[in-house]
């Protein structure tokens, strides 16, 4: 079946027509409205438009559905594997203005917001509620954005994804139908699960309008600390006793060596270089205490060094800043070049072969790359520096990409656990999944048969 | 487009040349293989197949796409609302035989099963890894069977539902070939989640052929115990205030005084007839200690009466059984009728209104209804009994769940919480979800677009 030619222009002319001078095709806003955290190139959209309600994006989405526009979904920008270019043009729908709380049940622990508000705003708005959402993926990320990429981050190890936490999301599809994917009930067992087919779907199925979260009370007490270890081996072992001792830690992440340094650098830390473990717990003081007890025993089972704990929410906070400001610092230490971020996944068991082998290739291959992991969730980063105008060092970048993802793959795991597809994870996606991606191309084709909705994402035409 | 007609006959000789006598059409199979604890009329498959292998669950499956033959999947038969019935006929594929562990990882606390193997099997086979499955429907369903229908039940409010616990599937898919949703990474967010769509899809999408599974550690403590509260309101208060104080309840029942009659009757227990609360914990003993002096206080500040504590394991199981005979206990109050169990979920901030709404709809009608709750989660089940030889008593029973589940959508909440759609709920799929309904039938279109996998369910034709 052929599809009928994109018609961008007669699309402007009918967005122009119903949302007026709101329509923006100024090159300026058409620049800020691709990736910005990325050193893939920039591809424009034509147009950009600033929704303000649920009902405008539907009828955005179903003005562009009538002249086959392609449609981006644009939260906060910082979206790392290429999302929100527009290879093919099209028109961006900024959601960032629909940033308002809609309504809270704190009996039901549940929010629904619009998707435009930040994971910070709206735990600043929570408060005074005693509940919070947890889920945390270091950028001060839209709520839009988290669910469209599944995020996670740091908490995942204690309160799950994304996936996990959205309850139902209202969407408009690619006929600029909106719909609601479940009702606000804990569990349902009603039908296919489109709200997590949609949470992960990088706007390639629907543009989400409204968003159902669960909330969890503000922990009476957080704990936190660092210890170091002679391995990535032992850092890891000791993770994995800890999750089997059923110590639920909050928040546990690795630093390699490298990493450490890095932030030492930058945030003037004076941490030992060595594999460096920083954990939090949340519960009632006893609670804390006693996880963080057994955690101490086992990491010193396993050589743990420098005990370093505090309840002090000061002294906590200056820890895991150096942590968050990971990606700054290793900016600061390639100040001429741009840092890019990847990421991938593979069962905890494999982990510690896993960096330990993707250390020995950065060096190998002359490349810089610090490392830092969600280990209790088998997932880490690599902050790689480049010069996005050499092409050797962009080539250098993709073909260390590429072995690092086939060495996960191989391992168990994914080529993506946390940043999503988008554009650059597309190549490795039936690496993956083989014949698996068929169906999701068949998903595709069927929810949104003109391929307006993101296209080129996914590795899909 | 029009289907070609399925040919029965055809595809039972091809079956019969690739599996000989194993294939079986003798009406005893037959009739063994459609539902077992519903009262809707059995609609018998036309053979049965007892599969040994996922190659030969995918060249079955090939064989009958090639003749548009319906193919239901069978585990161990305990479906509630008609999933197994066949009514375009076809052939059931009896999993049970595929009962094995295929390979589990303690580091990683994951466990890879095929379909068969039921949940109490599986869990005597960890016994020995420190590790176990916790999801409890009650029944000793087959966690195929599980998957299939997103089933949860009593712990649930602690440990999520089939959903959260499946991290990937291999399933024989409508063309016959076998894919992976996933690989067994803990996290992912590599394209559209195809685990959590098969998941509850009721063998429309696909068949599972292997399921990969999280576990936990075997608690070192479970505390368990009972009290009973002047009204269903005060009840429900106390588990809200409970899991707000961040609580992990991992099991909390509801009993409303019929059920609690129901259960002395059968179970020799001498409950006080009031609504009561089954609890359980589990944790390290100064968790478990600490987790029952804050369910006791907020208890006792909302009128609890009559504490039952026990850490006793020969105690607890008496309750418990008391508690999963429920069921049993039902049945026994009226032994020549047949019992029907059907479910709702709604905002746990609702749930006494729509319980005691519901209790007040049955003496209204004349009708004998127990109902027990997941009301950690808003869940509640309703134990109906019924001579489904009489059609006044089949109609009152189909009037009182329209009302049910009208009520439950009117609250926020689902037709089904987690015993799934199959024929008996499919009248109220579009009236939940609406629209939403359209883009699940397009995705049955686009992955099976015969419709040969378990037609008929959720009111697809």
């Amino acid at each position: 079946m052929t599809l009928p030619p994109r018609d961008i222009e007669g699309a402007c002319a009918a967005l122009t027509e119903r949302f007026g001078n709101r329509l923006d095709r100024s090159l300026g806003s058409r620049r800020t409205h691709t990736h910005t955290v990325t050193y893939l190139a920039p591809e424009l959209p034509d147009a950009v438009l600033k929704a303000e309600t649920a009902e405008e994006v539907a009828a955005a989405v179903a003005i562009c559905a009538r002249h086959r526009m392609p449609v981006i979904a644009f939260g906060a920008g910082s979206s790392l594997e290429g999302h929100l270019n527009a290879p093919q043009g099209g028109l961006s729908i900024d959601l960032a203005g629909m940033d308002q709380v809609v309504s809270v049940s704190t009996e039901d622990m549940t929010v629904t917001v619009q998707p435009g508000i930040t994971r910070e705003a709206l735990n600043s708005w929570l408060r005074d509620t005693g509940l919070f959402f947890p889920i945390d993926p270091g950028a001060n990320a839209s709520i839009g954005g988290m669910a469209a990429t599944r995020a996670s981050g740091t908490t995942a190890v204690r309160y799950g994804t994304m996936k996990d936490n959205v309850l139902t999301v209202q969407a408009a599809m690619a006929d600029g139908r909106l719909i609601r994917t479940a009702q606000r009930a804990k569990k349902t067992s009603a039908g296919y699960d489109l709200t997590r087919l949609l949470v992960g779907s990088e706007g390639t199925l629907g543009v989400m309008t409204e968003i159902t979260l669960k909330l969890y009370p503000i922990p009476e007490v957080i704990g936190s600390g660092t210890c170091t270890f002679a391995s990535v081996k032992d850092a890891c072992t000791t993770v994995i006793e800890t999750i089997q001792s059923a110590v639920p830690m909050a928040r546990v992440e690795l630093l390699d060596e490298a990493q450490v340094a890095a932030c030492n650098a930058y945030s003037r830390l004076g941490l030992p270089v060595a594999p460096t473990l920083f954990v939090e717990f949340h519960g009632s003081p006893a609670e804390v205490q006693a996880q963080t007890d057994t955690f101490r025993a086992i990491a010193e089972g396993n050589g743990a060094k420098g005990f370093a704990w505090s309840p002090d929410p000061a002294q906590r906070g200056k820890l895991w800043q150096a942590r968050h400001d990971a990606y700054w610092a290793a900016a600061a230490a390639a100040p001429d070049k741009q840092v890019f971020s990847t990421d991938v996944c593979v069962p905890i068991s494999r982990l510690a072969d896993c960096v330990v082998e993707t250390q020995d290739d950065l060096v190998q291959h002359g490349l810089t790359g610090p490392i830092l992991g969600h280990v209790g969730d088998g997932n880490f980063h690599v902050l790689l520096t480049l010069d996005p105008a050499r092409p050797d060092e962009v080539a250098a970048v993709d073909a260390f990409t590429a072995r690092l993802v086939a060495r996960a793959i191989a391992m168990g795991g994914t080529s993506t656990g946390e940043h999503g597809v988008g554009q650059r994870k597309a190549p490795y996606l039936r690496k993956e999944l083989g014949d698996a991606v068929d169906f999701m191309a068949a998903i595709k084709q069927a929810l949104d048969p003109q391929n307006i909705l993101n296209p080129g994402k996914y590795g899909f035409a």
